[in-house]
């Protein structure tokens, strides 16, 4: 993985060229604690997104029930200073590692996967 | 979490029900190593390709390129076996835990973002 400082322009726009967007013009993006590897949230990018994340290094995504970009933390104060940016092997998969302010989900749990009252864990009998 | 052996079909359709399909009636599913939380590939899958994953605890998404339910591992032999199975906060994203046999990555890498050529790591300045 190239190690940087900041990327430019261009730089910015070749990662984007690479990407392979949906017919909405969208990716997932799924953002980890860049240090633990956990998993805190599942959320949408489109190329705008992606710029912004890149250049302001903080994670903001295209937010598909308001129509509009999502910069992460505006409204709860829980930003993602983006440390990695990772595009899968068919490039249509961001993963990004972030640091984590606060809660990562809206529910003011730590990840969005806190509280599922389904989950389940299956305990392999002996 | 719920610890169980296994889930008999009226808990598998309990689960099944609260989910929030997207208008294809798809759901992403990020699959993760479930000792270490690796994260090792994002993919699809349908009420079908659940209901199928959780009775035989064997990964089975849905394929939208080939529109077909896709047993991990049948072509590869790289099979997940699940030991954990969560929705998230909205009910529209999976996150499971699974024990990966081999590479998870049709790349043939553990991961499906370990041979990203623009992939960024920021290296914060003293």
């Amino acid at each position: 993985m190239r190690s940087v400082t900041s990327l430019d322009a261009t730089e910015i726009d070749a990662i984007i060229d690479a990407l392979t967007f949906d017919d909405r013009g969208l990716v997932p993006a799924i953002a980890t604690q860049w240090d633990t590897g956990e998993v805190l949230m599942m959320a949408w990018m489109n190329a705008d997104s992606i710029r912004e994340t890149l250049a302001t290094r903080r994670a903001v995504y295209w937010s598909r029930s308001r129509n509009e970009l999502w910069r992460k933390g505006d409204t709860s104060g829980h930003t993602q200073k983006v440390m990695r940016f990772q595009a899968d092997c068919d490039a249509d998969t961001i993963l990004l590692g972030v640091e984590q302010v606060g809660a990562a989900c809206h529910l003011n749990t730590r990840t969005c996967w806190d509280a599922d009252p389904l989950a389940v864990a299956f305990t392999d009998e002996a």
